[in-house]
């Protein structure tokens, strides 16, 4: 595709050579998210970052990703504008934001808002979720994630051998995942659940049209036994009919360490997309795997900002001046990841 | 007036000269609004955004237009802080935020309430609106974008012949507009609304002895059919006994291609302060407007970027500055407006 | 101490050299916070300004601050996040955060929380408030005032002589202050409350413990009588059984111009950490006394701007090089403080 002035709204806008040029440019952004260098290529630039839905993690990493790339950030946080609470159009509020930024990046708690937005909008507008539709950066920021730790494992995202476990019926992100592994070839997915959390069938069948190769359990010991990666989602309690059932899934589906050594191969990665469960005595993942250096979870929404600044930096047709506009830093580094 | 140092209250501030002076400084921010360059004349000087009250379009509007002249926004959405709602005084809040910014921005829901705060502010405020009082930024880009507009259509602000439409009782931003107005010569306005909804008589009557030559109706088709601008405004059907009584006042000021196109002399303007009423059919200005060139609603939020970036230049005193701070822009671009 | 890289949570982890120093830097920042200068010094650096409870004060003042030395501010305020609403861990918060930012500053309703997050943070976080517990920030900036008024009366820290004056039970800012004063010799203290709002005896032993000369009453006129400063503070209705009896004490820690000027020393300096009571018949520092020019109550929030600067530079280790990457300003800035 092409990227600048383009939109980025749905995961199935990507080929694959799109997603590994976005991945290409993200692995040159490292010095810049690490502290390392600084960039002005943005330099006077302005992200609209509309979150029409609270949500800090993705709204700080956008915003702090465009801040790296030498941009300007003007926010919003939930429904405080009484235009847009007084039900003004997308297609106004689209029109006039629209005059106030270079970029914008929208979340909004109805499916297909952000697209509707985006139809009016006179500059590239990037989703950041519209309700259980579609989250493209966090399933890419995910993708991106799989390819590094398996870079440093030797492997590729070919062959990859990965387990999806928890709640996989109403997980945008698992969803969202299992279509950009079907641009791969070799790819094996064991889908684990309770019975009533089951990949919703269509996916399941898309995924095999694609060509990968699918299994279903509803085991979590066996099915961790021989992947590359481990990806854990929240078993939620509020779709259950009493608490006690949803706690009898969770423990079913805990990994801890013991577990962890008892049934994954050496250098399993353990992925999530957060949060995580934070009860004690039921979290899907558990708090003594923190020292484990196969748990990449905060090096997906560190990866995150990587992925986000190369979405800006490709829409803004900027992605081969960012070395240009830079230079090294000069404060306090140490101890950074 | 002199700009330099002063807060921007109220529109009775101005003079004719004062007015122009801010629609030339204006004109020149054009290509830093529209992205050909960028300047930092305000690098290193901090706005504070302070929205006692929300209103997203109006409180990104002015970071966006301090952002664009090199500045750093701090800002606030609602009274969240525990001082002010529990009561401080506006002389206090005055004197502490003063001390965190360079200029300040404040909406506030008390009329009167900025003009109190300004008293005691180290720094320049400007009014962004207090309650139903003024909101001088907005009656200036009202008539920046009508001398914008006919100037395109090779004629002025000398008389000029406009239509206001809708709720002419309470709408600030036709009241304010229409004092503004009274500084310029041969000036035709029609004041088209039921009768309940009537423009207040002392501001009638201060129209007229400005040398307006005032006209009232209650028919819309007539009304429109000699003038050079329509601005309409929203009928607010909270301010009648039953919804059904409001949409029968909606349905006779509908304003729609088929009617402008029966009614209106080619290349009449439309505008609206915004929001427009979302529902279709009772909406007064329809959405088959959209593409009909002369719909300058949306250039309307795109000139409050200029002169909201002109009265900052202005209070700063850097407005022969920007040029000199000045370089082309280096990021995508294309598409915009 | 070693700033570098170090997380700011408690006073008690200064040793009076590091006090002294940190007033040295904030010293120079004047330049800088009032606008005769303006530092890139952090140049790139973000602050993730993160208030999980909120205070517009506070987090503009950090925010400034941070801009002021050239970096860019990401920032939350109020628990808006789902994910820590639904309880995820500070743990989690924490490691996911700051890949985000170069610092953090936090504050939070919980007691101790800022402290776990700083465990978890890959980058130095301070301490923004944590409950009634710490707010380090508000005792530097307490003293640093004291020492920078007396410096202009001829009179240091050594041999202070102070009455701290309202609310000494529940006032965190005075316990603090007292802490930071143990640091120092000679110090005269008079606590001046009502019977039920007294200074915990754990502190007042602490306070003697480390040296300092305590006296506690409940008579104001005679305990500002020889001191160089009154730190008043407000008396907090909700904590009395009737707002009458609230009144009382109100009624009898009331400081006006005639009171100033019948009992104190010529220049007594007077201070609160604000905000004050607002309302006009029962407040403990009146309006009569803002033309007072030893009223240092806007200087002390001057100050906190100058504070947060050093904190920042110190800990990100840019202290030194803050004159290097500066330059004069060139907008409006006659009348700034």
């Amino acid at each position: 595709m092409q990227f600048a002035g383009s939109h980025i709204l749905s995961i199935a806008q990507f080929e694959r050579p799109d997603v590994e040029h976005i991945f290409t440019v993200a692995d040159r952004m490292q010095p810049y998210a690490h502290r390392k260098r600084v960039t002005k290529v943005l330099d006077g630039a302005i992200l609209g970052n509309m979150f029409f839905e609270p949500s800090t993690r993705t709204r700080v990493s956008f915003g702090s990703a465009f801040n790296l790339l030498g941009g300007e950030v003007r926010e919003t946080t939930g429904f405080e504008s009484s235009a847009i609470a007084k039900g003004e159009s997308l297609y106004d509020t689209a029109r006039v934001l629209s005059g106030y930024s270079d970029v914008i990046v929208m979340r909004h708690p109805a499916e297909g808002s952000v697209a509707e937005f985006a139809a009016a909008s006179r500059v590239p507008v990037l989703n950041g979720g519209d309700g259980s539709n579609e989250h493209p950066s966090q399933a890419l920021l995910d993708l991106y994630t799989i390819r590094k730790e398996l870079a440093g494992r030797g492997r590729g995202l070919e062959h990859l051998r990965i387990a999806m476990v928890g709640d996989l019926r109403y997980g945008r992100t698992v969803h969202s995942l299992c279509k950009l592994l079907g641009l791969f070839q070799g790819v094996q997915v064991v889908l684990v659940s309770p019975d009533e959390l089951r990949m919703p069938g269509e996916i399941v069948e898309a995924m095999r049209e694609a060509g990968l190769d699918v299994l279903e359990s509803d085991q979590l010991e066996a099915s961790i036994a021989h992947v590359d990666i481990v990806y854990s989602t929240r078993i939620q309690e509020e779709r259950f009919q009493s608490q006690a059932e949803a706690d009898l899934y969770r423990g079913r589906f805990r990994l801890n360490q013991s577990v962890y050594t008892a049934n994954c191969e050496p250098n399993t990665v353990i992925m999530h997309p957060l949060p995580r469960d934070s009860r004690n005595n039921a979290r899907e993942l558990d708090d003594d795997l923190n020292d484990n250096p196969n748990l990449a979870i905060f090096r997906q929404t560190d990866n995150g900002v990587l992925v986000r600044m190369a979405l800006f930096a490709l829409v803004l047709d900027v992605a081969d001046e960012v070395d240009r506009h830079a230079r090294d830093v000069n404060w306090y580094t140490a101890g950074r990841f």
